[in-house]
C-alpha cells in the first residue's frame, strides 16, 4: 500500500515546492527521496516505489493531470476510436524515469528492505481512462462494458499487455516483488468481475512468471468479497491483498493455504489509534500471523494520519509472538 | 429499490415545478402521485412510497436540504455535543406527511399491489448525519466510531430507537411490507460491521416484530460480502436484498435456505439495455427465482435508464418459467 504521503511532513515540505504531481512521479530525484522517507522514519520491511497507476495511460498518449484536492483528471476515452490515440510506441521512453528510480533505489535502500514494484490492474485504469477521473458509480466504463462487451475488450487488453510490460521492466529495473492493484474491482457481477479483473490478472501474472517465475506477485482485488476465494484459486498470484471488510477467520480458512496474505487494517484507525488501533492490530496478527503473512493496512494511508500511530503499530507488529 | 425518479418524464415534468426535494417527499399530493407513476407504468407488484432516507435526520431536528446536481447536504453533527440538538419530540409531527401519503396511497393502489415503506438504517443515516452529505470514504463517521465507540452508540441508539418507531408508524399508516436500507454498509470490518449494522438492523426488526410480527421486513446490508450469511442467520429478517456484486450460486446455496432474496439486477444493466440485460436477467431468474424471491435491481435505478429497458424487462420477469 501507499506508504508515503501528505501525512509526512518531510513528504508535505517537497510537495509544497509546487511540482506537479505526475511530475513528481517522473522525477527520480524526487521520486526516490518519497520512497526513502518513510522507510527511514519506520523501517518498514518493503518499500514501494513511489508513483502512481495513472502513469500507465500517461505512458499510452493519454493526457493525465492531477488538480490539487479533487483528485486525477484525465480527457476522457468515450468512443472506440478514442482508443487509436492510443499506442505502446512510447511508453519505454515515458516510463524510463520510473526505472531510473526502481535502479537508484536498489542501490540506495537497504539490503534487507524488499523493494517493491506496482500498477494498476486494467479494470481500474480503465475506470479512470473512460470516466475521466475518479467516479461515483463508473456508470460510464460500467455501461461502456455492458454495451458493447468486445470494444471494452480492446481497451482491457491493451492494458493487459501494457501493465504486463510495465511490470516486467520494473523487474529488470530492480523491483523485487510486484503488487496488481484492482481498486474498483468491487463494483461487478460475477461474471463481469471475472471477465475484466480476475482474467486480466490472471493474464498479466502469467506473463510475468514466463519471464520472471520467482518473483513474487501481490494482487490486489479490492471488494471482491466472496470472489477473494477463486482469485487465491485460479489467478496464480503468491499473494494476496486483503482490504478491511474481509473477515478474518474465513480469510484464514479459505485463502491461506493457498495463497500468501497481506492486509487489513483499516486506514481510519490508524487515524483514530489509541485502543481501537491496537485492538484490531491484534486480531490481525492472531488470526494470520502463523500462516503466510504480510502485516499491511487494507487501503492506503490517508492524510490526517499522525506519524506517532504508524510508530506504535510498527511497534506493536514487530513485537507479536504467537500466543503473547 | 427506488423506482421512480428521473429517468420517468412524468416525473421531471413534477419536479421541474420547482419544489425542493425534501418538500416534494412531505407534500402527499406529490410523493402520492410520484410512487404511482411507476406502477401505472409498469403493473409492479410492490410500490414503494416516495420518501427518502434522510426524512429521519429531518425529523430529528437536523437541518437536511438538497442541492439539485450534488445530492444531500446536512448540518454536520461532529462532537457529542451536536446531538443534543436531536429530538425525537418533533417525529411524529413532522413525519405526518408520509403517514398522509401512506394512507392515501393504500386507498388508490389496485389491492393487488404490496405498498413498501422504508427507512434508512442506522448507519447509513449516521453516515450522512456525522459526514454532511454524501462522502467518498465516511472518514469522519468512521473515525468518530472508532475513537469513541459509546459516543458514536449514543448516536446509533437514538437512530435505532427512531426508526424502529418510523416503521412501525409506516404499518400503522398502511405499509404492508418494510424495507432497511444499509446502503453503506460494505465500508466496515468484520467487528464493526456487526456492531454499527448487524445489531441494529437486528433491534430494529425486533422491535417492529414485536408490534407487527407479521409484516415483512426486508435487509440490505449492501457491500456486506461474505457477512450476508450472518445477516441471514442472526437478524431476523423475512428477507435479505442482494446488492448486484453477490454471487448468484453462492446466494441461493448460503442464504436462501433462511431468507427469502431480493435482486440483484445491477441499474447500468438496465441502462446498457439489450442482450446484456436480458442475459443477466436470465441468470438471476435461473439461480433464484424457484426459491422465495423478489426479482429487483441490486441498486437504485439510475437516471439515464430508458424506460424501454424497464418495459423489457418486467416483461421477461413475467415471462421466466423454470427450465424454459
Amino acid at each position: 500500500m501507499r506508504q508515503a504521503g501528505r501525512y509526512l511532513p518531510e513528504y508535505r515540505e517537497i510537495r509544497a515546492r509546487g511540482a506537479d504531481f505526475l511530475d513528481v512521479c517522473l522525477s527520480p530525484d524526487l521520486a526516490v527521496e518519497i520512497t526513502l522517507q518513510p522507510i527511514r522514519r519506520y523501517g518498514f520491511d518493503g518499500a514501494i516505489v513511489f508513483s502512481d497507476i495513472l502513469i500507465v495511460p500517461h505512458a499510452l498518449g493519454q493526457k493525465v493531470w492531477f488538480v490539487e484536492g479533487t483528485g486525477p483528471r484525465l480527457e476522457p476515452l468515450r468512443r472506440i476510436e478514442d482508443l487509436d490515440r492510443l499506442s505502446q510506441g512510447g511508453m519505454a521512453e515515458a516510463l524510463a524515469p520510473v526505472y531510473e528510480t526502481l535502479r537508484r533505489l536498489r542501490r540506495e535502500l537497504p539490503p534487507e528492505v524488499t523493494l517493491i514494484g506496482f500498477a494498476g490492474a486494467p479494470w481500474t485504469v480503465a475506470s479512470y481512462m473512460v470516466e475521466g477521473g475518479t467516479s461515483k458509480d463508473y456508470a460510464l466504463a460500467k455501461t461502456w462494458a455492458y454495451r458493447a462487451p468486445a470494444e471494452f475488450s480492446r481497451l482491457i487488453d491493451l492494458l493487459v499487455g501494457a501493465t504486463a510490460d510495465y511490470l516486467i521492466a520494473q523487474v529488470e529495473a530492480g523491483a523485487e516483488a510486484l503488487q496488481l492493484f484492482d481498486s474498483w474491482a468491487g463494483v461487478w457481477p460475477e461474471a463481469e468481475l471475472r471477465r475484466w479483473c480476475l482474467e486480466p490478472a490472471k493474464e498479466i501474472v502469467r506473463r510475468v512468471k514466463t519471464v520472471y517465475p520467482d518473483v513474487p506477485i501481490i494482487v490486489f482485488p479490492r471488494g471482491a468479497g466472496l470472489m477473494y476465494e477463486a482469485f487465491a484459486q485460479e489467478v496464480g498470484a503468491d499473494a494476496l491483498s486483503l482490504d478491511t471488510t474481509m473477515p478474518l477467520v474465513w480469510a484464514r480458512e479459505h485463502l491461506q493455504g493457498k495463497v500468501a496474505l497481506q492486509g487489513n487494517l483499516d486506514p481510519l484507525l490508524l487515524v483514530a489509534g489509541g485502543e481501537a488501533q491496537r485492538q484490531a492490530t491484534r486480531a490481525i496478527l492472531d488470526a494470520l500471523a502463523s500462516g503466510p503473512f504480510v502485516f499491511n493496512l487494507g487501503h492506503g494511508i490517508t492524510p490526517p494520519t499522525p506519524p506517532d500511530h504508524v510508530s506504535a503499530l510498527v511497534e506493536q507488529v514487530r513485537s507479536w509472538r504467537p500466543g503473547s
